[in-house]
């Protein structure tokens, strides 16, 4: 089968590999739809460590091919999304519902649950290998197509995830700093919890477009006005919740500093260096303040619930597909998507 | 009326002033017992700014001298303890639950509701003048003394409210950083919550050896070892809840890193300046960790519960208070505190 | 000025009485628009409890006509909301987050926050007394009409509280037991907070033709249909949160009975007489559920979230407002409200 | 090997069975040390529905004779506790975090957690064999004897669950109606989590004696008193938390009656028939308050946690064991447990 392999800085591409088979608690699952995302540019920009010889990818779409022992409820050729975190459920940290820190049987790993495209071969591939299958398959509802469900593998459950860990409430202020894919569906999921106001900023003309197109109430360019004054104008006081879904020093601080006295700070972007938190926003141990970090929820309970939202039609994230390509032709997509042109938000791979 | 009065860096002491008189919704509470605080050193150190001619104190037990109008159920001649922060209980952050962040009948204020010695008239002086005296004065049970529920004004209650942000549960492994005043309370708010094992660290060996006496399960030593390392080892893998209880960046990181993935920092501490989050631990966004920061909380109902509880018998705050003052002697009180002599940990001080 | 006086049974009527002055932390507001709900109709039939003499009415929108003492930041002239429920703030229910529990100052008391229209004179009248003036005079923003907001004082707060003390979730199934104007507004604000499905349930054809429109995703009529078997096959196994608007036992049992195993039946009725749990349900002690009631939240940082989240456009109130009356033909309105005739949902009274 | 079988109404005891092998995802466990149930008493009376040739039994400590494919990180020989509970880990319940509504890889099953001694073999027999052993074998710290942590597997798990459900916080008064194992162990629970007061209600005089000796603050006797009157005297208005831990509806209705205005019953008991909800105090809707009911949450991380709490010392569950049996004599068990003769809390039966 094609995959595509990680096997240097800036060298990676389509290899022919052996198409993998089913064992014990597992699953391999055709993929019909996969995607990229931000982590796979540090990959194979080289700034996020991985073994030479990975298949990257951890969002997929597919059908199910092989079933391993020891699976019950499942069949082939089944449709299924499965999440970005492929939990076990049988380890200390997923008993306790950090599914994300999945120690794999045991205790507790930091980023453990993630898996896929990270410590497993991944996702940009014909046929993928899905370990703990039966906490991981989740069916696809028949009136869905895989392009309605694609996004909710990662990119959408973090995004909502931000919304969720910040403890949106009706009619709560949100502010989300950077509309970018993250950015946009932590907006997304700000509304759909009852944010009173959602506030978008960004310094991207076209991306505080596409925001306002898909319901952001208000936009901030931070080039062309002191963003922090302006939430504390429109809020009368500073944001109940603030997401954080870039990763830079100044975001973080304009994030801490955008918040009323007592407010939630949701931390989505990934530093890179020490973060310097300001004394007098949050340091001084006074405001009241949290600050949370989120990695991405897994596991099919969790697919189950954001399809039933799709198919609501609650949200919809067909309008972040901005782009096609096929496999054959993924390392024009890592470029489009790694320059950011054309207004690319996310693109969709099929095989 | 005597009372302490800060006039600038250093200078402070005992001045004659006019016995303050209650106005509408306000109390005037003669004073039994007060306490010095590490916030107070800041004061005088002139490390945390006030305008001189402020008396300073926010900690102490009396007897009600004088009733303004509209207050009801309160007698003069009761005994009562008032809570550093003294919250109107009608602004919006009240009503929001933020007694902290008090706007004194509007809406949010950073730190408004530490009003005593902070910008109102304190508490280290014979009367002292209560704002919002229907949500502030406490009865204090017949069978408690002044001496056993002085520290639930501050020191306790914030200690406690470490602990209880940060959620400890039954089972948790907690470890406190610093085991000063608020790190000790901290250590017995863990423990009151079900904690399974506490761990507090501290460089003072008479500190640790009170810790130890006070019922901390495990003390550690920075000085002889790798906490963080031995934090991990003692608790399989990192510590559920992880207290900070000093203000440096050194306690903070190390606070942050003997967490177990998914853990929570639970920030009491009051930091100078920049404070730096690693990367590798939380800045990386990938570890669902939390970190919350807490201002004491206040307000006669939480001073109600905290008296039952010590009531009870469930906690003894009593060993706390090493050292004893008149108030003709406060400057000597201030000097012991201020140089953490003779194993000092709370002063008492009567008028 | 008129007010609207309960006599006795079915006994009530406009009357002369003097206008109220505010005295010390109270609030004269002008009725600018005023609404019947279910509990007055109650009362006029002699269901519940109250003195003869009282003027009826919890929810008004109006106009500050004068402030008493020891109030800050209002102006005379100000157009306000005050909700049904006006906590004090001060006492130890309220300093708890019990709003509704509010004991006026000193502890707790059963519904103690319901005071208009049920202790103190109400709001079916010109001028309105409001006690605890400043936790509970909610400015109106400029841009939104007395229709807009009047439902928010009573009958949306506490439909949308159904939805919020049942925790509803990111794509939870929700199911709403009565569709009548508190089970309507449950409805919108399961649907606010994120659920996948909302399931209304009534037996009144034009009711649930009036849910569809609405928003409500699936209509169940009761007469036609096993309504907990059909709740069951569309959610794959029970409702993640029933909530029950209506009070009767029938209606409390589906509720209970179309949760899936440790789901959450939020219940917002009044029921009259003993209420049976049916054993193989919940009694067993077995299946996880939680049964939370709700009674309103008021105070003005709740009006003010909620003025808010419709500002915003989320939510839009006023096609529940079915009919308008003039003051001077109350009575009207109460047959037409009482009788439950052409379609009536709510009605607003004007001066 | 011998096992305690059921076969109908009062008709149970030891036979000779096969000794069960270990099949993919599953252990064998030897049984060193078992105990009895009040849930074992309903199966033998025919009370709780079984199927005939059960092995009774759900509460063990044992040795790992056998480990079926698939399981990582266990070996032969060690000890472990497993819970009454054994949660699969990977269907939608478990990845919810409803253990004890697991579906077994699919969905929610009412009680699905519940497999040993109900719709699997048990544990009053020489070997268990034990489902989804991956998240169901708790290694024993070296420190602790079998009866040490016997009975956190269920009776104790559970009573602190009842603590747990209703929220105890630092400061809360609670009150536990029943003082049978259960009771006594969600007395201890609330103890643990910083009740200020725990009052404990029986009619047992022995009971009531020995929830004084294990700590319990005040102990009612429910023949000489009015209990409710008396728990709103002593805590000034009502209980924060009542746990019921009996299952009748005199209990269940004096306990929501116990209650201050909005606070939570944690409901423990198993009901038989219909349960009435009184509508003065609860069924009114008007009284803000929560009924929670819990069944005992199981799983190896909530083993480890329990096992750590009680090797810190923070509880001490050995003085409930009061009588020891051998397995061959397990009728005399069984007769003295349901007749409560001798003061018999718990019993503890070794092979």
């Amino acid at each position: 089968m094609r995959a595509t392999v990680f096997r240097g800085v800036e060298k990676f591409g389509l290899e022919e590999l052996e198409k993998p088979r089913a064992r014990e608690g597992e699953a391999v699952v055709r993929m019909t739809l996969t995607t990229l995302c931000g982590t796979d540019l540090h990959i194979v920009r080289g700034e996020y460590p991985v073994k030479p010889g990975l298949t990257i990818g951890h969002e997929f779409v597919g059908v199910i091919d092989e079933l391993g022992p020891g699976l019950e409820g499942y069949r082939v050729g089944e449709r299924v999304l499965v999440g970005a975190i492929t939990p076990c459920g049988q380890c200390h940290a997923c008993l306790s519902g950090h599914l994300s820190q999945c120690g794999h049987g045991s205790g507790y790993e930091a980023m453990g649950g993630w898996r896929l495209g990270n410590t497993l071969p991944g996702a940009q591939a014909e046929y993928v290998r899905v370990p703990a299958a039966q906490a991981n398959l989740a069916p696809i509802p028949a009136g869905l197509s895989d392009e309605q469900v694609l996004l909710l593998a990662d990119i959408a459950s973090t995004g909502f995830s931000g919304a969720e860990s910040g403890g949106v409430r009706i009619g709560d202020a949100v502010v989300v700093f950077a509309q970018g894919p993250i950015g946009l569906c932590a907006s997304l999921g700000a509304r759909l919890m009852g944010a009173s106001r959602v506030i978008g900023v960004d310094g991207d003309e076209s991306r505080l477009a596409f925001a306002r197109k898909l319901g952001v109430d208000v936009v901030l360019d931070y080039r062309n006005q002191d963003v922090v004054a302006e939430v504390k104008r429109l809020t009368g006081g500073g944001a109940d919740v603030a997401i954080e879904a870039l990763g830079t020093q100044q975001t973080f601080e304009s994030a801490l500093r955008a918040l009323r006295p007592g407010g939630t700070l949701s931390s989505l972007g990934v530093y890179s260096g020490k973060l310097q938190m300001p004394y007098d926003a949050f340091a001084a141990g006074l405001g009241d303040h949290r600050v949370v970090t989120t990695l991405c929820p897994g596991g099919k309970e969790r697919m189950r619930r954001l399809m039933a939202t799709v198919e609501s039609g609650r949200v919809d994230l067909t309008p972040l597909i901005t782009h096609r390509f096929k496999l054959a032709d993924i390392r024009d997509a890592y470029a489009l998507f790694g320059q950011r042109k054309d207004g690319v938000i996310k693109v969709a791979i099929r095989p």
